[in-house]
């Protein structure tokens, strides 16, 4: 997949894209979202302040433009990029408690539990787990419920996300290991993001090709994604990231760059880039902003 | 509703019917569960630990009596019973976390977080939560997976479960309230098991009538069920229990007993028992297993 005009221009397009949308999604998250002083309001609260605190909106970018390649309308396609980004923001929620990944900051931010308390960023979690699943089942267009439900709830449990989660957390200080690394970030990072843009053809009601190649698209944008997020933890600062780098080594992580060098991460994430864009060929031209996209996943600085 | 026979009986048929029943919600929890070994085999351990653990099962009970009071199959409503127990015990692995109910034991064993570590616990919390979706979105019947689905996430959410546990934290060591106490409880237990009942009969296909009454039924038993707790809590023994007694009082919980007293607690739970079996009318002769199972939520010694 190439684009039709230059590379600069097909990225302005994009970052106006991904503007729009996140205005988008953003209307649509506090329209859905409980008030802040709805009782018992200590909960809304702190799901507002996690959910409202500058995040990339990449999921919810990933299941609108997944919607659009294949023909399908943003409005069917709204509820579920909510529900994507609400899943996100629980399990950052719970990596960052202190008994996980232990962090003080994100997004630039004070993390949910330090701006809270511990009790209620657990259940601030649980409840944006819980109300995603609420807005999906309300949200998805009729005969596709089952199957989307069944196929998200997949994506964040341990067949996807948490599965990622736990092996992260149990392979900790163990030699690096690049079966490992990669069963990991399969999991942790690119099921959800895989996810995210394969719900987006399925609501367009794609036929099962042009699904299947989105989700292979979205599986390598996934990895990639993760790689470059490793390269940035050991390259990056803390104004640039929001969040304290350098945790990997100090956490004993298993990542690209502990198992291949800076390097041959680098060109690890280029190859999985070039592939994804591989992947858009039965697309056609509804997927150049999905393509854009995969380029501004290994350009990204944060 | 009174009995066909008497109360003796009754009690009989629903105790052989419980055992019945949780045999085969045993059975099926065996069968969609990940087995323990596949990996990440840790997550999948800790959530088997904890729903193997010798729970009541009453809310998937609720769930089949539910369907067969108004006329429909175990088979049908079998997932959903399932999807009740993971959603309830995702919810004490998270509330015994030292962060929340600070508990060691539960069900006479160790807690999740004691017998792995916290991580696995907010993790095997999260999952369960996450599998009871999939679960509901491959076992409900087509054409009710939307509503119900949004309905079950809004009682487990802030609506309802999440909402009653963090106004049970954040109204502690506050004084005694009467319509604190009622707002807790009847989010924190009420919640899921008034819906527990209601979406057996929604999956039978009640007509709104039944649902109603299965409803305000579910509703009152929960209230009632919960009140029973608080005087267990004051009157029990770790041994009777499976927990540690006196808890509520040290911790300055919001309880019936710590507001209205003993006596008066138990006669608001006789009188909320007395109006579950009068909701029952509307059901007929298929409701004689819930009203024996009203009145067993008021005998229960543990």
């Amino acid at each position: 997949m190439k684009y039709p005009s230059d590379q600069a221009a097909a990225f302005d397009h994009l970052a106006a894209l991904l503007q729009s949308h996140g205005e988008l999604v953003d209307a649509e998250l506090n329209r859905i979202l409980p008030a802040a002083d709805v009782p018992p309001a200590p909960i809304h609260e702190a799901m507002r302040y996690s959910i409202f605190s500058g995040g990339k909106r990449l999921r919810p970018a990933l299941v609108l433009l997944g919607c659009e390649a294949c023909g399908g309308s943003l409005q069917a396609a709204l509820p579920a990029a909510c529900a994507f980004e609400m899943i996100h923001t629980y399990s950052l929620i719970h990596d960052d408690l202190p008994a996980m990944d232990n962090d003080d900051f994100r997004r630039g931010r004070l993390t949910c539990h330090k701006a809270f308390n511990e009790a209620i960023a657990i259940l601030a979690g649980d409840a944006l787990l819980t109300h995603a699943f609420e807005v999906l089942a309300n949200g998805l267009p009729n005969g596709s419920c089952g199957r989307l439900v069944a196929e998200i709830a997949a994506a964040a449990g341990t067949p996807g996300m948490i599965g990622g989660q736990i092996a992260d957390i149990c392979s900790e200080h163990m030699p690096p290991d690049s079966e490992l690394v990669r069963f990991i970030h399969d999991r942790k990072t690119a099921a959800l993001i895989r996810q995210a843009v394969r719900t987006g053809a399925i609501i367009a009601r794609a036929d099962s090709a042009r699904v299947d190649a989105i989700s292979s698209y979205g599986a390598n944008i996934g990895l990639a994604f993760q790689i470059v997020d490793d390269i940035l933890d050991v390259e990056g600062s803390i104004e640039q990231l929001g969040k304290k780098a350098g945790k990997d080594a100090e956490s004993g992580k298993q990542t690209y760059p502990g198992v291949f060098g800076l390097e041959a991460s680098r060109q690890k994430a280029a190859e999985l880039v070039a592939l994804a864009k591989r992947n858009l060929e039965p697309i056609g031209a509804g997927a150049c902003d999905l393509c854009a996209l995969a380029d501004f996943v290994i350009t990204r600085k944060k």
